[in-house]
């Protein structure tokens, strides 16, 4: 019996994995996984262009080929650097393989799994490989790419190479068991908010029935691109710290390891670690470096004081570009946006959280309830929300404390982007943001610091209501008591009542500033 | 630019890609953590039992070495057959790696990834390797573990070789970075709902102040055991076949191939695919069949009439033992399990979904108001219920339909069980069941049918006190309307009391017992 089980022992790739376990990858129901390909090649294209510092400009084609077998092409194409030759199977057809996975910078990808599994998607559904034209350092390379999946491997037929003065990948491969729809859920949904976060790019997108919508580009110019950073000591375990030790050959000693290695390490911090740690010869090769000595290191560096990871490695969106593009969809009453200092998590991580409320005016008309709107590294996550710390925080916010009696049905609208060299995600399909302590901590205080903002605009608005009601109900005795007053003291009736109607008028005015300063403070 | 970025190119492994997102595997947050270590070994354990015919005994050891620190050493032991030596270093040192992966067989784990993600989570909090225990055919070996990140491969130290009577496999690791607490995420919870689903397992938690509970086993069998299935048609993609006919080396014709290959397919049958794609050479090697011809088999598939996928693959938790197991717990008023057929999803993978429905009694006393205790294949799941398609369909019931005016305030505890040859996780860390539509028509489905006996009993419940009430209400006026028929017609009051009484009381038990009997139809 035993003996059966173990001549049933297999070792598998990670392409069979996820080809098994598609739905981990996100590619579950058909719409969702329609608006996951463009996801996939729309998040690529917009990291190709900002880091080799071109404009991007997108174009999204969805061709519905048969309708009724639920049959697309799907063309993207962009303007950015192209991939070359070399690289350009790993890039499509090898999962795990690629340029973000291992570096410290914010990116929209950081897996390099994403094309990898549209071209598997592709060719399971439709027995298709994937076409893609790549123009780069002027020459021009049409392919097909298709995944042996049994190794991981791409397989890559070049067919055409010649020369071109533009740059650019354009990728079309075909989809069955997918569907397109203009729901919350779509394309359309996707790109727009995509847009609403990176208000430097142009996309276009072709719908199957050829309307065409262009998202225009609003600013001439990329954000500042955040940076790659080295690794915080304080997000280091003893076990990071042996990996970087082992493999560091241009270090002969672990002062200059240390130093050359991480980030806010100097000449001084290392003295302060060797006090710490009397017993540890900093001299050492740093490839002999034990597992107790990383240990004792990793605890000097909780006891130093460290300035804290570069905070220009991260870019938000921006309070500008988030209130231009609030007030451009919903025009609201009111509009709150944080602007705060990143943090890190898991000790060393840098994250930011910036988040933006909308309350009132077109947020009621656009029927957006308690709405949230979430962004990783400025890319819309539209699926998951159950499982996501973003939404997670919202539900436990006491948001009666913030005048807000019922979150899901007040017109008010969230947006929280959370910013990182290293999105905790909750899976491979990158659709919600793990339960990480700081994080959801980070995220309640910003959402609380956006929502203060908020009940300010509403107490003031009750209370300006309050005092209106309160004027009005004195105003009726007004004129009963300036006649009476005036009966009574033999005077003027009518200026009486002048008097009395400048006296209330002025005491609202000046409770009402008074209020107002009050709530400001 | 764009060269630099393509310098950074480079390829990763799984274990690499896991490491760096272990939250990925449910490795997120320390009380979570612990229980998913526990979690891992006990399925595994539960799984090897059952495949060798051995009923299920594990010892669950949880050390704390440190608090502090949140330093633990975990020992999970059981009695099953144990892993032979050439076996041992892949089962518990390289991801993807296992006997279950590929097959059609009901089982608690599907991916190879959870001991080897042990390993990894323990070498990364403590630089520890795992030591194991097997005794397998007569040998006991004990080693260490380890993992090759970059390859993936397992790095493996045989201490002892000796001979061995029993069976078993003992592994003994530390862990830092977890906690142990008895909280309802934590293994206390999480052992007695495995008991719960597994009354054929004996289960010993020795707690880290040495308190030690065992969960009895209360049935002295294995249930019957799943089998492996083969594929059905229905569950068939063109790529699917492709890939079965690719490896077929023991048939020469596509005919022979298909019937030995797949379930239900008869000689019969095959004649009925021959009629439907008449252009389709059956006489063909199966390695020579194009994408256009599997295209049109699978088109054809759906065009038979096909038995369904063999049922008694698949074995749920049974109807006498979810009663039983409810019972012990919640002692409710009233309690409904259901016995449903097995479907299929995606076209042909087999599924069936239990559910057990406890109402009132115990339930109000457990404090369990609105509970949802998640099964998949008898593993309980106690995380990410909000991303869960079983938590989704227990959300959009309308409740009020079945006399539950608010599920979360009622005292309704409801266990839901998927059982299928393949669950769609959507995540690594198998947690939460993916949103797959025949899935989730089929808890709504089950749901429903517990639901309306649930309804049954409360609508039988809520007639039978209006009936009590009105009875009250008109006994009230029996005694001084039955004085002044007296009075009226000179008659005996005494007796007439005694007749109305008689009356009333036939009359509301006869209108109860039509009552039932209508709501029984």
């Amino acid at each position: 019996m035993a003996e059966d089980m173990f001549e049933q022992f297999r070792e598998h790739s990670v392409a069979e994995f996820f080809k098994k376990n598609r739905q981990m990858l996100g590619f579950s129901g058909k719409v969702r996984s329609l608006t996951m390909i463009v996801h996939e090649f729309t998040t690529n294209a917009l990291d190709a262009c900002e880091e080799a510092g071109i404009l991007p400009e997108i174009l999204v084609e969805v061709e519905e080929l048969d309708r009724n077998k639920d049959h697309y092409r799907m063309t993207i194409k962009d303007n950015g650097p192209g991939i070359p030759k070399s690289h350009l199977g790993k890039a499509l057809g090898q999962m795990l393989a690629g340029t973000k996975f291992h570096r410290y910078l914010q990116q929209r990808g950081q897996q390099g799994i994403g094309a990898a599994a549209c071209t598997m998607f592709s060719y399971v559904t439709t027995g298709q490989s994937t076409k893609a034209v790549t123009c780069h350092k002027g020459k021009r390379i049409v392919a097909d790419i298709a995944i042996d999946f049994k190794k991981n491997k791409p397989v890559i037929t070049v067919l055409e190479e010649n020369s071109a003065e533009e740059t650019g990948l354009t990728v079309t491969a075909e989809f069955k068991d997918v569907r397109y729809e203009r729901s919350n859920y779509g394309v359309y949904e996707y790109l727009k908010r995509t847009a609403l976060a990176n208000p430097h790019c142009s996309i276009t997108l072709v719908e199957p029935d050829n309307e065409q919508t262009t998202f225009p580009r609003s600013v001439e110019k990329n954000p500042n691109r955040p940076y790659e950073i080295q690794p915080h000591p304080l997000g280091l375990t003893p076990h990071d710290l042996l990996e970087f030790a082992k493999h560091s050959r241009e270090n002969k000693r672990l002062s200059s390891f240390l130093q050359n290695t991480f980030a806010r390490v100097s000449a001084a911090k290392v003295n302060e670690l060797r006090e710490l740690t009397p017993k540890l010869n900093f001299n050492k090769r740093p490839d002999k470096l034990t597992w107790d000595e990383a240990e004792r290191l990793v605890k000097a560096f909780s006891q130093v004081k460290w300035i804290a990871p570069a905070m220009d490695s991260l870019v938000p969106i921006g309070k500008e570009r988030v209130e231009a593009s609030f007030t451009n969809i919903f025009n609201p009453e009111v509009l709150m946006v944080t602007e705060r200092k990143p943090k890190v998590y898991r000790g060393g991580i840098p994250f930011m959280v910036e988040v933006g409320i909308a309350y009132g005016g077109g947020v009621s008309a656009a029927q957006k309830r308690g709405e949230v709107m979430r962004f990783a590294n400025k890319v819309p996550l539209l699926f998951d929300a159950g499982g996501c710390a973003i939404t997670e925080t919202i539900k436990t916010m006491d948001w009666k404390r913030y005048n807000i009696r019922n979150f899901e049905e007040e017109p008010i609208a969230v947006l929280i982007n959370l910013v990182s060299v290293h999105v905790p995600y909750t899976s491979a399909g990158k659709q919600a943001i793990s339960h990480e302590e700081d994080v959801m901590l980070e995220i309640k205080n910003s959402v609380m610091e956006a929502s203060r903002g908020i009940q300010r605009y509403i107490s003031s608005k009750k209370k300006a209501h309050e005092i209106a009601t309160k004027k009005k109900v004195i105003g009726r005795y007004v004129h009963q008591l300036s006649s009476d007053l005036a009966s009574l003291a033999d005077a003027d009736a009518e200026r009486i009542e002048k008097k009395l109607n400048k006296l209330i008028e002025e005491r609202y005015v000046r409770r009402k500033e008074e209020g107002d300063s009050t709530e400001n403070n």
